[in-house]
């Protein structure tokens, strides 16, 4: 069997890593790639790194081409931006997206933080991407919303210890610190080597990053209670890879916590607890890992996670090819099973 | 008027970071430095980036030699190393310490998280050196504590706060992030471009690093109530920079909390409260700055405030420099007055 | 089929990523791996980056073991370390040897280099493992030499045309800058974040560094005449990558330079000469590709060509995976069909 | 005395490193500073960095204005746009520009580099402000060309050496290196830390980088025949430094060389020669200095020098006040006495 595949707004990151990913799938190959800027060109001429290993010509978004010619989509468009044009070819091939659009559950809270939604009729049958925890419901959806880098960090520790009422609910805070590939391919001063480099900073500190009503949909329903989170994300100087420090109160002890998460994760090919120590970002860079290290602390009767991915694989297109893998019965790991690129 | 100062232990990023600020120091001249590893050598064989600007030949430890040839001395040794030398000249000359042997004022305490003392008599009538916080009795004292790199970054913006009750002392979370340089000149696989470099991680997670008592000493202090606080030091892959990202509960709004620490610092030529918006470590990159920001987050009753320094500036040898103005009675910014190389 | 492939010196950087590689090779496992240092421990102890994906138990050298369970050996030891080894278990087993010790086809020379040979009667069936240059001699071959980083990126662009004649092949100059995961995993103030990191610089300038020998040797053979050449190395504050600058006269213009380059590396998958633009170390990055740019300039009738290479990979562990496919018949591809990790 | 000084274009890199080094300047103040962009604003809004320390309102060009209120002028714009202010307050005040402008002597190479000249007649009049080799012309000049980053990095080890005749003045190729700042503040895909940093470059390979004819204008006044110069520029992941490796034929030994270089720069107190070893660009870091090191290769009778220098420093902004201070009398290290920020 071979999946026909298509990518929607190919020359981002995202799309770059998908491109990657692909390249090296047993059982799926590009036949569409969408770019409305470079349409006509050829993906290499974008992207200079595809010279001479991968390349297609982009073109502009047609719904029938891409029904004639692919079984599933990637949505690689910035928010709102690929409604449209996922309500136009849904009934007829599967949707992965990647953007924000379909991962909130309530029309206004998607509102309230990011713009009107455009085809809210669709977000019933959507399913939230993460993979480990909605597996079955992925494997019979057509529309998965792929989930938000930030949202993965935290919420592959954390579901876990919520169902099983583990962790208290109340006053969990996640600070998180991302590579910059998380801010896209687009030009700011906030990517600038000479701004960012060698420094560190925090951003949209406070309530105010869009990746909050994502989390907090998540874990409320994993501890079927309110939630609210506080969240802090930083910028880190390299380009790929995602670390989330989390707090959490609890009376249960380390063994009890690192328990829960082994026996949820066993099965998991991707996602590794460790029983000791803590993971750095370069042990999942490129990989489609999460590694998760954890500590309590008697003095304060806190517990705090470490937890790492690379933000473009797990936190974005390397989870979207296992949603894919899921969706179509294929082994988890197609196209996913390797090694940190390392040093 | 002309000081004359001495360093032990002057091959380190402390030593050499003292060296390039004395150099600018209008009142100062560095008259001894001592390397046991060294001496007799030129300290530019040893730190090539001083080729041609200034020398010394490094000499070994002389009680006499230092008597005679100095006001004033830093050391900079390892803890426990520096105990013997500081006893045997702390009558004749005045001394700051910049290792932990005297910021810790409980025996015990210092013995259970250090090593034994050998000198506990000495500790009475040593300073601990946060320059803001004890100004009076560091210009009174001849032998100050110099503060560690993480205590200054958090200390600075909880102090005033806990004095006026702003901040509720317990339940505070000080999540910070460090350039290696703080892990010194010494080899280890963490400092390896290849193992930490583009990348990022958690270290002594959990109640395990030496700055906590030094840190929960200061807060309860300034709390008058014991401060148990949650702490996470992460390693940045940047030589120089700290920034502590602290979370507290308070029921007093974003202003409040503002104008307590502007009031504060107002007469403080190097602490910044930012009326707006976050600082980068970059921001103070070889300066003895502090900036701070903070945010209040409604939702979760819990302020938010970012903290930027120069982890070998005002973390380590400009704080010591500011704290030698204090003790002589020097204008505070002697050799401290510089904008951040940026970029 | 199926390779059963050993590893002495498992734990370095080139060991390493001679596991990632054959991770993903569909016809080779590793069925040995030889550490002194670490003998007894699993190899993800020592490469932390390795919990959960692959592991091994670290063995002790031994010829017996080797022979029994390998059809080839790759030595990642320094160079003199192996040479006994190899010569216990070459008639049993193929072995790729990634140590300078049998490239220098005259023992003098490398005597005078390195050291004295140990092992010198097989120098002469010993085949330099520059793949697309001597792809029917590897094929042969038990023993392959595999050759240097530095010597692969300048090797590659000019062997095919010193064999046309189309370059002079005096006054030849090589500039050349590496990442740090060229220095290995030992520790030393160079491999430092704070001295090496935001920084750059050249080392054994004029005609002292190692690789001097390899170099002329092959630029000897292919101009058919005595080749001496000017190399200066630098060091890159990056983890891989590899990046040299060529310049030689020639009085022949781009296009014959550069078709030249194309007709010799047409059915080379791993060498692909640009038509215009020059590449960037990211371009290959944890890939075994090879990319040139080239151009002449008419006021100076030189050409100048810019060659990138991972000097991890097609430096050293991809290229040695790449000769043993030559070796065994294996498609060259195998375990080395990548796309760049990007960005 | 105090100097009154005014920057054009006082919010990109150039400028803000003005802005730096005449804060330390102990006989100069800055009167005015003028943007386009951002008139009206404080600097402080623009460059978040200056919050705290320096600040200044940003003005339209106003001749007036600058008449009344300005002893000097640092012009920071790019090529072709300070030409006509300059022409307007030339005969008022005197004019450092930083620009390409007035830097080539002959009006055709200009326009053929460049763009048509507005002001040829100020050429005549313009000196070369290339310090330590234009002392007596600097001095006495109203209006100073200074030199680009790359030329100042190659002519002060070449010049001496070729108006003593001891290096050949055909076959000189010079392969440098630079930080990104040189790229200036500007946004595009080549500063973004995804496509550049982790990376390595050669950029404008060939006879086209706009620095061509200032290098081969100064080498040829020095040779007293014409030279023609190999230059490729490359560009470093670091935000600053630069490292030029320069190659010339010499039938003179090492001692020759450096004995003249020494002895040319022996009273001036930021370019320093190596008895032995090479620099890293850390040693300059942030400093006017300029450290030379050279090897003569016997097999190739080619020596070999690597220079370095801060690009923002020594390349620009650095050597600007440094001929300020030439111009008006003053001690030259004004403002420019500083350490190296290490590490």
């Amino acid at each position: 069997m071979s999946l026909s595949v298509g990518i929607l707004g190919a020359t981002g990151y995202t799309g770059a890593e998908l491109i990657r990913l692909l390249h090296r799938h047993p059982r799926a190959r590009i036949t569409y790639c969408s770019s409305r800027q470079y349409n006509g060109k050829s993906i290499s001429q974008v992207l200079g790194f595809l010279r001479g290993s991968a390349d297609f010509v982009l073109e502009e978004f047609d719904a029938q081409a891409i029904v004639n010619r692919c079984d599933v989509i990637f949505s690689c468009l910035p928010h709102g931006a690929g409604m449209g044009f996922i309500s136009e070819i849904i009934d007829s091939v599967k949707v992965i997206d990647l953007s924000a659009d379909f991962r909130i559950k309530d029309e206004q809270t998607y509102a309230s933080w990011y713009t009107e939604h455009a085809c809210a009729e669709l977000l019933a049958a959507a399913v939230y991407g993460l993979s480990e925890v909605y597996r079955s419901e992925i494997a019979g959806a057509s529309l998965v919303a792929n989930p938000g880098c930030y949202p993965t960090s935290i919420l592959l520790p954390l579901v876990p210890l919520l169902r099983e009422g583990l962790a208290d609910h109340s006053g969990i805070i996640a600070d998180s610190k991302s590579g910059v590939s998380g801010a896209g391919r687009g030009l700011s001063l906030s990517t600038h080597i000479c701004e960012s480099g060698e420094s560190f900073s925090a951003y949209k500190v406070g309530r105010s990053h869009r990746h909050i009503p994502e989390i907090e949909q998540e874990l409320t329903i994993a501890a079927a209670a309110p939630v609210t989170i506080e969240f802090t994300p930083h910028l880190l100087p390299i380009s790929r890879g995602m670390l989330s420090t989390i707090y959490f109160h609890t009376t249960h002890d380390e063994k009890i916590l690192r328990d829960c998460l082994s026996t949820f994760y066993q099965d998991c090919p991707f996602v590794h607890v460790l029983q000791e120590g803590f993971p750095s970002t370069k042990d999942v860079r490129a990989t489609n890992r999460c590694i998760i290290g954890l500590a309590r602390n008697q003095a304060t009767s806190r517990a705090v996670i470490v937890s790492v991915i690379d933000n473009l694989t797990k936190g974005a297109s390397g989870q979207a090819v296992q949603n894919m893998n899921l969706m179509f019965g294929l082994p988890e790991t197609d196209g996913l099973d390797s090694i940190p690129v390392f040093p």
